[in-house]
């Protein structure tokens, strides 16, 4: 997506140890009127996919999540993310490591919100290490829903998230995708 | 609002100790096309006000706040929620009492995305006691930002928020207001 590499570019920052800072627009500040431009391409990128409901988790996936539903007409539900659980019949979860924080979390889902009539598309803002998307396919899996489709703004194609969730055949599509964050610069492949 | 309500009558649920549920449309699914309703109400709420920027706090409060700065074309601000905060002379923050959690959680916004030009309007899901809208009022003034617009979404009206943010002369719009749940019975004001 041209407009959304040419934002990355005039707006995005590059720290040191491969971080793309672009808290202005998507993840702390967020602009609507472009997430709402990524909603479009999410939904014309899974036109054909009968998707009946988006998955994400708190907190950055839930702009680009609910804009995306709101061109395709279907409900969100986000994860909740947790340090620890109660024991909770009523909730599907799964483990996210996150390398970043270097801790785990727990997400999870109410029952009354997925079950095996639905076909699910997952939303986040950034995939790196995927751990985030596999959960959530987790959670799809055990409430046995059809998980087939993933959709990213922002990839770092360097991290290994694209290839775990690319070998599960599922089709995943990120709107943009970062070859190297080298020398504070970003490639785009 | 009248769809509001009805929405509160069907699909909410009402538990002990004056909690409603409204997971299946507000804050854990979400039903982003009545959502993107409350953003039109809100917006017209709010048009002669000259906004500049919506304050909101992770994560239920997200949704509203995007929806309603899709209609003003404004861009959101969503305040994080910790624990505790490592000494950052990049943010402003506030005390936030959670009286269901019984926790004390510290919010916070970055000093680049609000300042003295600003006047700003606040989204958020649920009114109750009231401290998350008087955190993110105390960083607005931190800000040296204009903050005399809110807005809920569902406003408990029998707990004390309500006063405590009109009484400071702030012009608060509930789009739901609830006198009662007693008897497991929702009745607006």
């Amino acid at each position: 997506m041209k407009a959304l590499e040419e934002k990355i570019n005039n707006e995005g920052r590059v720290l040191s140890g491969d971080i793309l800072k672009v808290d202005n627009f998507l993840n702390h500040q967020i602009d609507p009127t472009f997430m709402n431009e990524i909603g479009k391409e999410f939904s014309k990128l899974f036109k054909n996919e009968n998707i009946t409901k988006i998955l994400t988790v708190e907190s950055s996936g839930i702009a680009p999540a609910v804009l995306t539903g709101l061109q395709m007409n279907v409900p969100v539900v986000f994860a909740r993310k947790h340090k620890s659980l109660t024991l909770n019949d009523n909730i599907y979860s799964s483990d996210v490591y996150s390398y970043t924080k270097q801790t785990n979390n727990k997400i999870s889902i109410n029952k009354r919100y997925i079950d095996e009539n639905d076909n699910v598309l997952i939303i986040d803002d950034f995939l790196a290490n995927g751990q985030a998307v596999l959960g959530l396919l987790d959670i799809a899996n055990q409430a046995g829903a059809n998980a087939k489709n993933v959709g990213i703004v922002i990839e770092k194609s360097f991290q290994k998230g694209h290839e775990l969730i690319t070998q599960k055949g599922i089709k995943l599509e990120s709107l943009a995708r970062i070859a190297s964050l080298k020398d504070g610069k970003v490639t785009f492949e």
